[in-house]
């Protein structure tokens, strides 16, 4: 890693707009007078160094986060922006369920289902923001 | 579901003769003399109901379930097996560190680390079955 | 499990009926537009396949599914819906209350306190629907 | 709580006699050097003030920690231990692997695994101790 | 642990009138109806026993708790109460942000992320108390 | 976060130096030949970003790093490396012992049990390296 702070900065910024073109403001916001350099953290780091790197594509990133947050149960609010991106990426709503429902065998049917709650109130939050699609 | 036993249970046997053709043996021998019906639930239900499902590949499905297992943090032998299971359909090496290295953003770099150093394992034991590999 | 697929849905949805004759509809509905099909492999394979294996009592079976659920501590709905339906096969509220004290020993004292949270909503819930009990 | 110090211990003494006449010695035993106060807090206060309420049968309440522990799955030398003493109050080996088998709808296929791994190894380890059972 | 019932009890009392003046008594409250008991548990042991030991200052005491409340990510009531009787007992907010910023490393940043969103309710809650400071 | 890459790569390897002059040593080198750049996200990001910060004492954060790790239940091999840490920069071993106490209340009494065996290993490892001490 020897990129420079801008170089991170830049490319968390690029891949966050692609992905969570809305909830990262919201998280910045809500982190402004508590801990505002987590935000930094979020954008420099989580995007900027892990997803930034070419060796897996976006779409499989989102797999990948989508299972994680789901078998761990404890980040509804994440999952939720987290399959949201999915869908912008390439993950159709099918497959965002059919991830969830796989989750049933490694982490419990209650994971499985609490998971699909928050699709649904995804999906839905979708179709408000765009009522003709 | 409205497929026969037999029907649950081929689909369920041909997944796993893909996935892993050596583990689900062990797991079946191990579980023989106290809970032979388990190792037919993996069999009709894991695998012949949920991953025989046309809605996401088999490859996606083994970024789910490595994702799943790296976070949970408390299947190191599960993981394994599905991270060689992974390669069988179309994950590279570098694609499964990568899957195993976002995870330190979702449950922390020590899972990461322990999902890590299971990897390297799961790799070396098929370097020694090929070993002109 | 030789059984037909009639033979598991039959099953399944008598021993529903007997623990949970609200809360399943309920989750069905919620399924029923993103994950219909999750909605039957709670009923065949939860409970038709395994609440409907003899070898334990289904009293016993929720004092598994309470002490899973509440030392898990990232599923409250279900956690809820488990209590009441305890109640329904053998279990007294005071059972079920030191269930969920004991579960301090083994995940620590928030979870049972989050747990015996549930249990007060439980009650109250019962209690509102027949106000003469 | 009104019990005198020697009550606690008292029950709490006599219900690890009967639960874990081994277990309980050598947990002991290896705490001695290190934090010899936190053995008695298991045996005055997990043992003599929770186990040693009259409100739950110390069946149920093997029961109860078999289905935590299992689920949790961060605890197997604790869960063999457990096992073996459900098999000393009431609980038949039948029905410990059929808590364990319900476990992997509520915590996933692994843990459920995992946990049938340790309880063979504590059937195991009974039978060599009585080789003539 | 030779010390009376009353002794424990008073000194658990003491240890939350200076942490929890007021949660402990909305807990007990809480509870009254359900498992009395369970309050009286924590009074006596949590604080009576564990935290009236004199090998770790309340301030590390309270970093302590901040720290596996927020990894463990499944007790939001009780990380903000203990948050808030970190800053009675020497912490400064800067301080507990700083910890919660920490659990990112090793819990991932959805558990700080949702850790630091408790964080920002405990300190607010405080100001509306306060509102002079 | 305006550090030049060099900056953030001097300051984490420093306190790498201090808390892990070992341990981080076998990681980088496990890690070699499977993800070279993950041993550096560890010195830049989790040493050279948080824990280079000011607003907390290396003495502290070994305490949220302890507790996390304990509660958490599924990293032995870290938590180990960290208790011997926390004992570099100000902890005793009676402290380290009194965090791993406490944790029986918050994660239950199995996580501090299996963190107190560790915590054993920890220190035995340390007096075979200086036999005199």
């Amino acid at each position: 890693m020897t990129d420079t702070p801008d170089q991170r900065r830049a490319r968390g910024t690029r891949i966050l707009d692609e992905l969570h073109p809305d909830a990262y403001g919201a998280v910045k916001e809500a982190m402004a007078d508590i801990a505002p350099d987590f935000a930094d953290f979020i954008s420099d780091f989580a995007f900027g160094d892990i997803y930034g790197r070419d060796a897996l594509a976006l779409r499989d990133r989102q797999i990948t986060t989508i299972a994680a947050l789901a078998a761990i149960g404890t980040a509804a609010p994440q999952l939720k922006v987290h399959i949201q991106a999915g869908l912008r990426v390439g993950l159709s709503r099918e497959q965002v369920v059919e991830i969830l429902i796989q989750i049933a065998v490694y982490a419990g049917f209650p994971a499985a289902l609490n998971a699909l709650a928050v699709a649904k109130e995804a999906f839905a939050e979708l179709d408000e923001k765009t009522p003709g699609a």
